[in-house]
């Protein structure tokens, strides 16, 4: 099977979940809208505004799969999982590595909403005075509140267990060391403190960079790097 | 099996989602913060707050279904889906259920944030100048592409079927109820305008409705009433 995935060529964003899960993986897939040849953003949009699809996706990123096309980043990660052997076989297993996946879609979206805590039609620079007082309340609150709700999942694991299911790499791995690297680009004063309190993320964040896949993946042209146009953003002002 | 679901006694939010699909399908189930002798919101913190829960949730609601506790209200649709007769059996179709309830999840907090753009720790007063410039975005923007969306995948059907994902009712036409619903409530003015664009939104929410155990759950007292504490709020100044 190979699978296409859609989403914007120039950002890491949240394509950026399922691409680490089919580099994990050595899936077989194509990044469509960076094809040099049919790619680009005309590829997404004709699925984006066609009629003729049948279950049409609100936002990128969506996956084709053969005959299904699959959109929400964690319902991705939920049809991939299995099939890429990154999620255990059982059903409460599926579900508990969902929940996580679900609770790091919220972290996104709040991270997203730093810097464009107004809309996302208008630049950063039309709300930076919103943006400012989000982002005090996002590092001040609700990153620690996520950093140790993490922390503390990590922690309740038994013994020599390296990742959040088990023994075994999940994708929701691969996911935290994508929210614990674009954190650290958008808000390094922040992170450098509270990484201290976060032993168990830093050492996971660690473990995964050193898979041998995605160490090949992160040097690859395909990793693109964080820039101030996808979820991660670094403004200085914002990073309290 | 007696499902128990936990979420804040007083509002609907969240957890109405869950409440809705256990009364379409007349599930034997508990909404344990309500109970008067064992519930409250010690019931709810008890799961938050202990370390010896296995796969604790992130926030309120989660289900208690046996040995399994879900959390993140689209991951409990997903399970109680095809347990209670509420989305089509096959993995395509319940695929497609959960990301139209995602994509239904990212409305809800566009929705909270138009009141609550700047922290969810903050009063409403304490941030009404921002959420007074996100709900103008909201309801000029958001608002009317959420409703186009969700209207055109009700126009690309079959013809002579009434819902979502075909004929039988499915846990994502009760939530597009529960959203025409709260959206009347906290913005009439501007769903007043946008309704007559959108027939077939609001011919699904009158098929909800009249649903024989719908209807009888929305006029029992087990349905708590829309309120200034809940995701949808009725403020005149942000009903642009």
């Amino acid at each position: 099977m190979r699978y296409e995935l859609y989403y914007w060529p120039d950002i890491q964003g949240r394509g950026e979940f399922v691409r680490l899960a089919l580099e994990e993986a050595g899936a077989d897939y194509v990044d469509v809208a960076r094809l040099p040849k049919r790619g680009g953003i005309p590829a997404l949009m004709r699925f984006l505004e066609s009629h003729r699809v049948e279950h049409p996706p609100f936002a990128p990123p969506f996956l084709r799969a053969g005959k299904l096309v699959i959109g929400q980043t964690a319902n991705i990660l939920l049809f991939l999982g299995p099939r890429l052997g990154l999620v255990p076989k059982n059903e409460a297993s599926q579900l508990w590595a969902h929940q996580l996946q679900l609770t790091i879609a919220d972290w996104v979206s709040e991270v997203h909403d730093t810097h464009h805590p107004i809309s996302g039609g208008l630049y950063y620079e039309e709300q930076k005075r919103e943006a400012k007082r989000r982002a005090a309340d996002f590092t001040a609150e609700r990153l620690p509140k996520f950093l140790d709700y993490f922390e503390q999942v990590l922690k309740c694991h038994p013994r020599g267990t390296d990742y959040l299911l088990g023994k075994a790499v999940s994708y929701v791995d691969l996911s935290i060391f994508q929210m614990i690297a674009g954190l650290r680009y958008a808000f390094p004063r922040a992170m450098a403190r509270l990484e201290t309190k976060h032993p168990r993320l830093v050492a996971l964040h660690g473990r995964v960079s050193a898979r041998s896949r995605i160490a090949a993946y992160l040097k690859s042209p395909r990793r693109l790097p964080f820039n101030q146009q996808g979820i991660f953003r670094h403004y200085p002002e914002l990073d309290g």
